[in-house]
This record gives C-alpha cells, structure tokens and sequence, in this order.
C-alpha cells in the first residue's frame, strides 16, 4: 500500500498534512534541478541577491501569475511578507484601525486568536461564533450587529482545525471584510473586489513555510499606523518596495511561484474547484454511509480542503492512525484540540490519493466492525 | 575563465553578493536529493508538519549544532525567527526597554537604522558615530559616554556596505550589549557570554533569506514587553515554545542545519576564522600594492567578510564590474549607497575564488594603465 513512486530509492507517501503540507510532485522535481544552477546563473535561487534581475524576474512573474490565477482587480497590491497569519494578526489592526473598533466573527481556534491579539490595539467586539457547538458550523451572518463605527469586519473563511468553510461571505453592511484565507488559497475562484484585504500563510495550500501573501485594496495603504507599529508590519512600506523593504523569504516566494505555474497549467482556479469539489465529494460520501467514520461538520458548512471526522471511540481512532500510517496514509491525527481524524486535501492531493483512502478506511470498518 | 563545475550542463560561478549570498555546493547537492523524499519519509521538508517527529528532530539537531559551533552557554536560549535583521530593529527595544533608555554605536546603514526604529520606542541616543568618514573606520569605543539609564548598548558588529568589523567589542559600562551579527556570524568564534542578545539575519553568512536567529541570555525573557508588541515579535512567545509558537521557515532552518553539519566537518569556528583571514589577506595584500584598485577602510577596522573597493573613476569601476562578470565573478558592484565595488567573501567562497579574483583584478590593472 506504500506509495512508491519515480524509482531511485525513492519514496513518496500520501500526506494528508494541514500544513505545512503537500506540494506538486512536478514542482519539487524542478526545484530539485534547479538547486545548484537556476537557468544557466550559476546560482541557486538561495543564494541570488534579492536586487538582482534574475531575481527580480522571479518575484515579477510570481506576482504576475498570481494576479492571472486570481484575477485580482488593478487597484489591488500583492505583499509577500514574513511572520505568518500570526504576525497578520496585529497587522492587520495596527494598519487598519482608525476608530479602534473592529468586529470578529469567531467560527474556531484561528478568529480566536486574531480576535484575542486585536484586544491589544481596540475595542474588538464578536459579533457572532460558533463556539457553543465546537465550531462544527458557520453562523448564520446575514443580518449580523455590525458596529456602525468599525473599522472592519474579520473573518477566518476556512477553519483548518474544524474544517469549515462559509459557505458565502458575510453580510458586513457596507464595512470593510477583512479575511484569513490561509487554508483555501488558491483553491477555487475568489472575487477579490468582495474583500478590503486578504491574506494567507502559504504553507496550507500554496507553497513552504515562512511566506504570507496579502492582497490589499490600495486605498487601505497608510502612513498613519498606530504608534508603535514596527516598520516591517506596515503594509505601505512592503507595498511602496515591491514587497522588498528588505530582503523577503526568496526561497519560498521562487516554489509559490512555480506552483503558480503548476495551477495555470492544471485550468486555474475553476478547475481546482472543480477537482476539489470531486475530491471532498468522495471523502464526504464515504464518511456519510459510513456505520465506523463520521465527519463532524454540518453538511451546509463543510470545507473542501479539511475534512475532520471520528469513531467516536479515542482507541479506534488511534488504531486507525497507526494502520493508516503503516499503509503510507500520513499526518492523520486531527488537531491536538479535537482528537479524532483530519484528513487535508489540498490542491496537491492528487484524487488516487483520495480514492486509495476511502478504499482503505472502507476495509478498515469492514475488519473492525 | 567561467567556472563550470560538476558537469550536467551545470555552470557555477563565484557569487561574490553580499546577501543572499553563496552557499556550500556539498548542501546544496544534498538539499537536491532529498526535496522529494527526506531520508525515507516520502516527504520534502517543505512538506512536512513542523509539529512531526521528523521535523522536530530537525530543528533540534539543527539548535544542538548551533550551540556546539558557538560553545553557546547553558543560559542563552537559541531562537529561530521570522522577519530578518529589520523586524529586530524593532522588537530589541520592545522587548528589552524598561527605562525606554538606550544607546547605539552608529557605524553605518544598519545601525542607523535599529537607531531610527528605536525612537518609536523610547529616548535612544547615539552615543559613538563614524559618519564624519562615510564610515569607513570603527570608533574609538573605549571609553564611551554610556547612559546611566540606558537598558542596553546597541551595535552593528560587522557592517555588511561599509565593510567594517568592531576591532573589539566596546566598553559598555555594565551594561548589556546587543549585536547584530548578521554579515559575520559563524564566520569566527565567538564569546557569547560578553552579549546579552546577539542576533542575525542567516542569509548572508548561513543559509537562504527569511530566517533571523537570535541568542539571548534567559534573565532577559519577560513578558512585560512594550504595550502593543505583537505577540509574535514577543521574544519569550518564541523561547517557551521552542521556536514554534507558529509555524517557522522550516526549509531554511533545515538549509542552516546543513550548513552549521558542513561547518563542524571543516574544523568548527576557529577553523573557519584561520580560513577567512587567509582569504581576506590574498584580497587586502592585493589592493594595498595595487595602483588601480584601493580598499576604502581603515586598516585596524576591515571586515573579513565585505570587502568595499574602487578606482577612484566610476567608469573604471563600470567596466571592471562588467568584465568581472563576463569572466564568471558576479555580484561585485557595490552597494547603491557607496559605489564601487564589494568582494563578499563568506564561508562558502572558496580560497580558490579569492585567488582567481585577485588574478583577474591584476591582469584587469596591467590592461587599463
């Protein structure tokens, strides 16, 4: 059951990881060649000067690719920054605020933070939350108590612990949304205009460890952070410098682009929709007839990127684990805050992935029953 | 006279660039054949959960290293960190301002600006300065007027653009030294015990950009920081959750594992501080009896590691740079801020590049006299 592929020695597991997580076979294998000498400079990539115009035809095109992927609107910037949705948390209020008021809607561990770091900034209000049933749902949020004096308006759209998604963009009555996006970038279409900014930590669905990207409305860009801002969490320093203000995590943004490249050659968006929509569906179906695994989302708010399920049993669950793992089903173990199972299917995932698994789990009920 | 090496159609040249800079051709190869399966995981690093068995062994290792090559006593802790030497610049007063007093030894664009970013936080004063020479010398640091308040002394040990090294470190009075060490770090032993913090960018001397690595004695860990520090600019967020608060760069933390395995094979530090004065000698012998080329820094402060010259006519300048480039030695012009040029001449530039490029700059002089 071990996956083996590519000869030499070498191995490659299914990993069902949140993240940092799968990537593109063909990306890495390229990677690979292009170690010790990117396309006849001599160098690898980690070791260009970040000023130079080879480099500078990386980030351009990376950049570029990104905007064809998500059609993103001309009066949008794209930053490449470091620090993670984490440092994003005290971004995004230190960039943002003006009236020191921002609402948040808590649908898992991820608002909860960024709520939580924004208490140090503002009056910070949750507005609405999900936590009453373990986040196993989005709220309703069409006619939600939006502040009249908000700044914004803060949502995680794909919760990679509890595995949901909105199923639609919260009504936020004319203030500014503002969105963690890190587990469904770039997995199907986005209509940026919806958004004041958007971010994502890459290491979920797009790229390695160590890169955020941003997508900001560029009217948003302003000198008047609030006191104390360091020079590197102002968005306007990133965005006036082409994300180069100083020298960014190079590496990360040369594989995202190269990813870039893999999406657009796969269709683009609509066809990673399309996959992945295929993909959860045949997860979701098996989970759904099953008398061992069940999944813990509401049907309406379940995301095609995290699937988190149980037996409800803690020893079955661990049996399962280990199995699955002896079998090359890697990284299953759900979050250490819910237990249980979680299996995250990324655009990289590819569907055998998703087919040997069902196939496994469907032979594991039948000799655990 | 381009240096191709290792065959395969692959060209490597010698990267004088001052950052992103070289890197040891051994790691890089070993880097290429692990990005698809790291030693029989099927996984790429980049791909890996940093919360695995297998990911933590790297990271642990890679710190053990660290403190081995470093002699890094049991009460610094070893911090891996997102945002380079600029996010830094910032979270030192942050985290280290009680008294909202320090004082910085100004001796180039590094320096000046941890000073420009410390007067958000506090009353800093530059209490030393080599500005009245373009900073082309350390100042006297003997007997300074440091600050009876001051909660540290703030240095830029070796200055990348000028390239200048403090010949000793400066009297502080007492009080803590802080050092940003990124362009010399690892390039010789070092005292750890003379710092309170000591901290560095990799991507100049280590290993690819995006990662900063701080040593910190642990009295100094406090959660009293300044108000609105964010928590991922929180040195102790960092310390008590071993670098793992979020998710770090793991792939560059896994390059500098390699390095730091590549340096204890060469011999260690002390190995590598006989290696690089070797190669700073063959460079600096060169330009003290050459007629064209003239190093710009005082003898008593040179850098062994950035190496600044000029000709004195920067069209001169312009053609030496182009010629040494058609004859495979790149990244020679100097910083935008000095003119010129800039040998970097880090760990991994071999002594065989030095000799090369001294052989090229004297056949170059005998050309244009």
């Amino acid at each position: 059951m071990q996956q083996v592929k590519g000869g030499m020695n070498m191995k490659r597991v299914y990993n069902f990881s949140a993240g940092p997580a799968v990537l593109p076979e063909e990306v890495l294998r390229e990677a690979a060649d292009e170690m010790l000498d990117y396309k006849g400079s001599g160098m690898s990539v980690m070791e260009m000067s970040h000023r130079s115009g080879v480099y500078q035809s990386i980030i351009d095109e990376a950049e570029q690719d990104l905007r064809d992927l998500l059609n993103i609107p001309a009066n949008y910037k794209v930053l490449f920054m470091q620090g993670g949705a984490t440092l994003q948390f005290a971004m995004v209020p230190m960039n943002f605020m003006k009236n020191r008021v921002a609402d948040y809607i808590i649908t898992g561990q991820w608002a909860k933070k960024a709520f939580e770091e924004g208490k140090k900034y503002g009056d910070v209000r949750a507005i609405a939350s999900s936590a009453d049933r373990t986040f196993s749902y989005i709220p309703d949020c069409s006619d939600l108590p939006v502040s009249e004096d908000a700044d914004y308006v803060y949502i995680c759209q794909n919760n990679t612990i509890y595995g949901t998604k909105f199923p639609e963009l919260p009504n936020t009555k004319g203030k500014d949304l503002v969105a963690d996006v890190s587990s469904m970038f770039l997995s199907e279409p986005m209509d940026i205009s919806r958004y004041a900014y958007v971010y994502g930590g890459v290491q979920k669905n797009v790229g390695p460890a160590g890169l955020a990207i941003g997508i900001l409305r560029e009217d948003l860009l302003r000198n008047e952070t609030l006191p104390g801002t360091p020079t590197l969490c102002t968005y306007k320093i990133h965005a006036d410098n082409g994300s180069m203000y100083n020298t960014p995590n190079c590496y990360a943004i040369y594989i995202c682009g190269k990813v870039f490249k893999w999406l657009k050659a796969m269709g683009g968006l609509p066809e990673m929709q399309r996959r992945n929509q295929e993909k959860a569906a045949i997860l979701y179906d098996f989970l759904d007839q099953s008398a061992l695994f069940k999944g813990t989302v509401e049907k309406g708010s379940r995301s095609l990127m995290n699937v988190p399920f149980v037996t409800g049993d803690a020893d079955m669950d661990k049996k399962f684990i280990a199995a699955a793992e002896a079998a090359g089903f890697v990284n299953l173990k759900g979050h250490r805050t819910v237990g249980g199972m979680r299996a995250s299917i990324y655009n990289a995932m590819p569907k055998q992935g998703v087919l040997d698994l069902v196939d496994f789990m469907d032979r594991f009920e039948k000799e655990n029953k």
